[in-house]
């Protein structure tokens, strides 16, 4: 397995940083006090490249031992970056990993394909919109969700931040939201999904995905920084029926986007979410295509996972946001959609709905 | 609830900046978008102070609504820090919460008096050491913790790094490292605890603590960040006879280490362990004093936890570091007391347990 990293240095010291950060994330302690050969041949870190790339930062490889991870990836992202992550000049940009290694981890149980049957979306991007603001009861969430769907939506998600709040508890929100996509789902013809968001230990996911799976709901949002990568690992592997939409949160800026995607994608998630450019984060247009790659691209036999660009998007750019990232995506527009007078978000959310349906995808790409 | 945030800027923007972390830290939408009056009052986030530190870097505290975290870790952080964190030029420093907030996370279990208690170790700074390089065998590993055991350590850990790989799967290791401390301990007479590291799902490391715990041990080192902090949780309570000691691995640089120190105890770390100044990361010593402060000030009815500074220490700088943290600190020797030749490791290690006995403790603090 290769870790990637690029870390603020000088010429003067970078072997011996390169060598610390190999020392680091494998046995993490000094190599003169290891006795075992087969230790120092098979389990250090082995620094396998230095690029100096001119602006005070170093592009380095340095080779990890898989036998370290045992397929689990907490463990993963532990031995990819841990101690590491402390030091305030180093990223972790991309890793490489054996197929067996891959495999272990399994990949979306849906994917691209998935999503697509299940929304009956052949040859056009998907749609979505959010559930939100935070702090709106379960019947109000539930008028929203209502009203989106009837414009005919594929998936309506909460927002990230909605939990088990007391003012709208998971249980109640579920029922009310999924009861409301249903009755919409019905007079619009469309099989709209609800996604409710998960939240808290395990347990409680696991909870509430069997109050999601009593309501019909096959589809929920997941944090993976937050629930802990090796619990999505679990929920995704006790779940085969559900697909899994992953959110970006927590996942901070040390850790590269495109490589977040990567492990998302690696861990089970059916799509993506991620900030796109020109929207609220900083994040360039050259970074949003990079990340559509890595959910996108042949990987071994990682399934695809649906690209999701989001964040202050607009029915403004649905063009512009088609002509880059192609039918393979999910256009996510939540604020805009409900800044709508309430009883204008269906036909608002019709609007946006059509002109997904009716870009002329031959025209840019595949 | 308070959180505080520095943030690189400048004045022309830095009001803008900050409005827009308090929308994103609490609704996530337009506020032109929200038609009830009660959230805009109530849930959106409000900016409460802004403060030029004339270096290119403004201090921020946004006020966030308590109602909006409902006692769950993972919705603490998600709530306090979770899009923003995308940001690269954002650091949550701190955080401020009301009691009853505080009172629904609990703290640790046994703290500083009950981790002395164990150890019968009431007027002195109390002694570990780490179990590794990762690779080495179960009956290698315990044959380490033996030595170490013999020396008389109070908490003799796994390496963080140390999981459930095939070469020293956890039951095994578990078995015979708990078995080879008994051993010793039943020779030295010290009540030395082993503690285990645990990885994986929550199931996992359930499975995991029921291994340990019936091989009488009570002790684990645990991963927050990477287990996910509403799972610590979860074990925390599940298992009230068991201390925990809380690892920084994943942990990052955009997040004050103080302020995960002080995470780690809100949600029930025992005692912490965080990279000591001089050592293997960049802190300074003013930065370490700031997280044993976290880990030890009055806060609340938040029992304290203990400060364990560690990454590359020596016994030469035992004096030094007693200096500095006085008798509330467990110092943690790992590498360099495996560096000795394995027959001379108890040796060794008996003098790093008398250096921490015979210090006057009197001579600098408490």
């Amino acid at each position: 397995m290769s870790a990637f990293y690029r870390i603020r240095g000088d010429a003067s010291s970078i072997e011996a940083r390169a060598q610390a950060i190999a020392v680091e994330q494998s046995v993490e302690m000094p190599l003169a006090a290891i006795r075992d050969p087969g230790i120092l041949s098979d389990i250090v870190g082995q620094v396998a490249a230095i690029e100096d790339r001119g602006d005070g930062w170093f592009d380095l490889r340095i080779d990890l031992a898989t036998a370290t991870i045992g397929g689990d990836a907490g463990q993963l992202i532990n031995m990819l970056f841990g101690n590491t992550s402390l030091h305030e000049d180093v990223i972790l940009r991309d890793f490489a990993a054996p197929d067996d290694l891959l495999a272990a981890f399994g990949g979306p149980g849906h994917g691209v394909a998935g999503l697509r049957r299940r929304a009956k979306a052949e040859g056009r991007a998907l749609t979505s919109s959010a559930l939100k603001p935070q702090g709106l009861a379960a019947s109000e969430l539930a008028q929203l969700a209502f009203a989106l769907a009837l414009g005919g939506l594929d998936i309506i998600k909460d927002d990230h931040g909605l939990a088990n709040q007391s003012y709208s508890p998971f249980a109640d929100r579920v029922r009310a939201c999924a009861g409301a996509v249903r009755k919409a789902a019905a007079v619009s013809g469309k099989p709209t999904r609800y996604a409710p968001s998960l939240s808290g230990s395990l347990d409680e996911m696991r909870r509430q995905i069997g109050i999601a799976r009593d309501e019909g709901v096959d589809t929920v949002l997941i944090a993976p920084v937050v629930a802990g990568l090796s619990n999505f690992q679990a929920l995704r592997r006790l779940n085969p029926d559900f697909a899994f939409l992953a959110h970006p949160t927590m996942s901070g800026a040390a850790i590269s986007p495109v490589l977040f995607a990567k492990l998302f994608r690696l861990i089970g998630a059916d799509a993506s979410i991620f900030p796109n450019y020109g929207g609220r984060f900083g994040y360039s247009a050259a970074s949003c295509k990079g990340i559509s790659e890595a959910l996108l691209g042949a990987w071994s036999r990682i399934a695809p996972s649906l690209p999701v660009p989001a964040g202050g998007m607009t029915l403004a750019r649905v063009p512009e946001m088609l002509d880059y990232y192609g039918r393979d995506a999910m256009l996510l527009i939540g604020g805009a959609l409900l800044a709508a007078p309430q009883e204008a978000i269906a036909k608002e959310t019709e609007s946006f709905v059509r002109a997904v349906a009716e870009y002329e995808y031959g025209r840019i790409r595949g």
